[in-house]
């Protein structure tokens, strides 16, 4: 499994992504799932990718080798970051489509995000059928994944005027939140900040297993919301139930 | 979709559930989803039902004529909490087996906890299949239905030495991060809080949509979340990648 997370704010994007594949639970490995395309001055994009590894590493080597071989359509030339989604949508299928796993079709997700000169920046996750959706205000990220572990900490936490930091933090609790409750999520953790207008990705990290940092986080994160608890209002005691229940005898 | 949570510490049990059920997104209903059974002094069971309605409250129905026509095995005599945990496992297997839905099983899972005078507090998960688990001290928690959203807090907050309303808190949270995050979960919310050795439940709780707690709850945390992102450490910026990556041209 995997879990990927982009986040679209006023200020950036922030990208973040394990690093674990597993075919059953005997069979672990590392692989980055974040790709970076970068032309300086002009534009940053980054994918994530989720779902059958076969088909998330045939699909990011035909992008570069469209970028070397100069393709009609490449990540260099593409006039609009929908543009490239369907770029990436059109590829997977096909590659879905070679390989169709005796019923099981090996399906894979993308996110695909950054900026293009004199565009605004943005992020798309592409379906396995090759569709895709955009954020919205009300809904400034995407998850690819394992998502729904650490889906309510982004719904509470994430809104388009959020620093970039922050932002950043919060996918980090969200991913360890998904690591600490399965198993096939795992480190090394990679983060990817885009500061707006930047056209560069200055900021990445790529935390590993051993990291101090992430260890710090974790356990940075349990005080804070054991804190939290403290301050919580207590259970309503006068509340009662509006009708007595069970009590058979 | 349901979610029905059990915790069980030193102190007693917790228990929360919600009370939505649907068929498609247009067609949603209320039900309790927590059964309770009591003989003051000496027993006190809860039954928490999760999945096709109609084999939960099949299950239910039939759990209730036993008591009243005091059959051979029923929830008043069965001697300890594994023996109800198999009791309900057969009569849920039984009314899976009635009507098979044309090769999709009407499926339901179960949890039941309480205690049995003279024997130590408890609580099991029912799986459709009719076999069951019980806590550890290492995963003193139990849940059924719509479980990954509400997970992570558990796993970070539930330790056997909690207090009983400070469990209660946790399971109230865990519910409104899976309410936020499915529509599927709704309220009226129930909770009942069992202490250790009174063989009775005076704590419940029964929550409408309207609940004024409920509200300050959801506030309360979501600010107290927000706090906690303050107090976290700083991203550690002299961190850097192992190797670069992408920026092919």
């Amino acid at each position: 499994m995997t879990y990927c997370v982009a986040i679209r704010i006023d200020a950036g994007l922030c990208f973040v992504s394990d690093s674990r594949t597993n075919a059953g639970v005997d069979n672990i490995s590392t692989y980055s799932k974040m790709y970076t395309y970068e032309d300086p001055t002009r534009r940053q994009l980054v994918v994530l990718s989720s779902g059958n590894l076969a088909t998330t590493q045939g699909v990011i080597a035909q992008v570069k080798k469209d970028i070397k071989k100069r393709a009609f359509k490449n990540l260099a030339n593409l006039e609009t970051l929908e543009d490239i989604a369907d770029y990436i949508g059109e590829i997977s299928v096909e590659h879905q489509g070679k390989h169709t796993g005796g019923g099981k079709p090996f399906e894979a997700s993308f996110i695909v995000g950054g900026q293009i000169r004199g565009q605004k920046h943005g992020a798309f996750l592409i379906y396995p059928q090759g569709n895709h959706i955009t954020t919205s205000r009300d809904t400034p990220f995407l998850q690819i994944g394992e998502s729904k572990y650490g889906k309510p900490i982004l719904d509470r936490m994430i809104s388009p005027g959020l620093t970039l930091e922050t932002a950043a933090l919060c996918g980090l609790v969200s991913m360890d939140s998904t690591m600490r409750s399965n198993l096939s999520v795992g480190p090394p953790i990679e983060v990817l900040m885009y500061s707006l207008d930047s056209y560069n990705a200055q900021h990445r990290y790529r935390f590993e297993e051993s990291s101090e940092y992430l260890r710090q986080l974790h356990a940075a994160w349990d005080e804070r919301l054991k804190e939290a608890f403290g301050n919580l209002p207590p259970i309503a005691w006068s509340q009662t139930w509006d009708q007595p229940m069970g009590q058979e005898r």
